[in-house]
């Protein structure tokens, strides 16, 4: 008997990583109808991570009204999950939820005023549960606030040179004069805050978070620029005001996580880890992939960037250890996705049935899926009886 | 070493029957260089029939201008096989490339009108050059005469109770009073011509040519019912004036093929078979497949209807019976198409990479197609591995 594991990211606007699992295995067990199958809805620490963290370990979500990225409420949650019985438990606070960019009004990208403001506010109310071990999730960021906001949130005074606290955004660091840390939540002190972070972003330099995303969040060329020496300058007030700091808050692997929130909490005394060590094995991901006989994950999209961080690229590396083959299913397939043979994929596929617009793609995203998981199983089983004539 | 079998249909709008077959060659070799792989683009009598057979038998096109579907004349071809060496050969006449529903513009969609006058042109063309065998390919047809305009270029007069020849098209057939034969050419006594049929198409009744087909060539409700009591009557005249026959006109396999164009020709004595027997065998299907470790087919769409009389339905068919596994691979995978796998198709996949509109997906179907074998045979050889770890 075949013990199938499924363990797709979710699809961008079309389906969460536990939907896109449930439709998998719906269709795979179409073909082979006593296959073992387990689910394993992977996340990264971006949409949806609190709600799958939830969900996978038994946990729950706590609903929230925060403060978004524009400084507007927004209805929000971080997801608390059971640690030993009778622990206050381990809270997760997906950064996504209450300051990602989906929660910025397309005529509103201006990322050197959006905030993390909520995200502090959001710590703070986990810590208000009990909990003393958060995990923050990175990804998917609609701020370049250097986890400013998150700061002020925790008590964090920023004041200028004439002592007035900053206005939000991290276009205001430039004229941040020093930090009054007296006000910070002393309950900081004596919780353990990991925040998965993708290692490759940095807070400063040529490939700093600024350069790197502050376009594709609203920024002009200018703002870029304005942005970057900002967050320059709040990696110095940071390192002098509350260090001495472990970490390298320029330079230091995933310091510009989500807009630069890797280093506020660095600052802070978090560790950043990289999210695929946090989340995946959170998740038991290579205890599930030892002895399965393929692993099947989907993205919303397979091209050249897979490999590097992304969680069809990461399922395979760690299924080849396993010796577990790797079929990787996207609604689309974009250029370089042959590279993906190199990191262990071994067979993908489209999911698409004909010619459809992406909205019909992402609307019918879930039966998409399954009837692709079943003829996709259906080609592998040819191969079986290939063998089966050698 | 894998021996794999390519035989796919054309793919409408898109690709030839071989175009196809290159292109899922190229995917198959992609991901097995060392793979024999035999090219047999499969036709089965409609649009590419003459040239895709000309370029199975090493024959060649003979190019003619003859009369097309609404009279206009029309730049066509007709095949010419080789036979033994010295022997005269034998002519493909394909009625699509004359007649086709692709030759009557848009605005001039008339079954009552449009003539097959062009397919008895190219027949005489071929008698032309010394053949003595003909093969005559339906499909894809864009006329409704019951072969009455191929009768008349033959040499047949149709004529009216004042002694009129009747003008083009079927609808004139009610007022057709008798046929006069003797004009007609005599070259046809002494040729063996052959007419590959849908044998599913009849020309009179409930399920007649008229009333199945009249209204997708643009046939009016009433035009469609007077269409069915023309070809009735032409029935009952063919049969009077040129009789006794060995065929019943009315309900015989295949006489309502293009439009009735199997009645006619039948009435000269041409045979009519089932075009799966004429091409499949022909082009030595079962012969090639016996041993070959996989078979891949091609449709530009698969569906509930294709295990009736399309292609890809008769390659698995036919595979099944070989014990050779059948995948299917498809630019629309519709309604129902999870019925081929009672035919002998073990796995199907559409070929599309991402959401695209008809027109890109037409245009590129080339590469989408061998990207589509490519990915399709790399999921078979999961399969393999699969089997080897059990």
């Amino acid at each position: 008997m075949y013990r199938f594991v499924v363990a797709p990211s979710g699809m961008k606007e079309s389906l969460s990583a536990a939907e896109a699992a449930e439709a998998i295995a719906e269709g795979l067990l179409r073909a082979v109808p006593d296959a073992v199958v387990d689910l394993l809805p992977l996340v990264d620490g971006g949409e949806g991570t609190a709600r799958a963290l939830a969900a996978a370990a038994g946990g729950r979500l706590v609903p929230r009204l925060a403060t978004g990225p524009v400084g507007d409420p927004v209805d929000t949650h971080f997801a608390l999950l059971p640690d030993a019985p009778g622990a206050p438990g381990t809270a997760v606070v997906e950064m996504a939820a209450v300051a990602g960019l989906a929660l910025v009004p397309a005529g509103r990208r201006d990322p050197t005023a959006t905030t993390t403001r909520g995200v502090g506010e959001l710590l703070r109310a986990a810590l208000d549960t009990g909990a003393r071990r958060v995990l923050v999730g990175c990804g998917d960021s609609g701020t370049s606030d250097g986890g400013a906001g998150a700061l002020q949130a925790l008590g964090a005074r920023l004041l200028d040179a004439r002592g007035r606290e900053l206005p939000p955004g991290g276009g205001a660091l430039r004229r941040l004069a020093r930090i009054d840390a007296t006000g910070l939540d002393p309950r900081l002190t004596g919780t353990e805050i990991t925040v998965a972070v993708n290692p490759h972003n940095v807070l400063c330099g040529p490939r700093g978070v600024a350069r790197v995303f502050g376009p594709q969040k609203g920024a002009t060329p200018a703002q870029t620029e304005d942005l970057s020496a900002a967050l320059d300058h709040w990696a110095d007030v940071l390192e002098r005001d509350l260090g001495p700091l472990d970490v390298d808050l320029r330079t230091g692997a995933g310091t510009g996580a989500s807009g630069g929130l890797g280093a506020g909490l660095a600052a802070l005394g978090a560790r950043l880890l990289p999210r695929f060590r946090v989340f995946l094995d959170h998740l038991d991901l290579d205890a599930t992939l030892a002895g399965a006989d393929l692993v099947v994950t989907a993205e919303g999209a397979l091209d050249a960037q897979t490999p590097f961080g992304k969680i069809p690229g990461e399922v395979a590396r760690r299924a080849r250890a396993h010796g577990v083959p790797v079929l990787a299913l996207a609604g689309t397939i974009g250029e370089g996705a042959r590279e993906l043979h190199l990191t262990g994929v071994d067979a993908y596929s489209g999911i698409l049935p004909a010619p459809v617009g992406l909205p019909e793609a992402l609307a019918r995203g879930g039966e998409f899926l399954a009837d692709a998981a079943e003829r996709a199983l259906r080609m592998v089983l040819i191969g079986s009886r290939l063998a089966a004539r050698a």
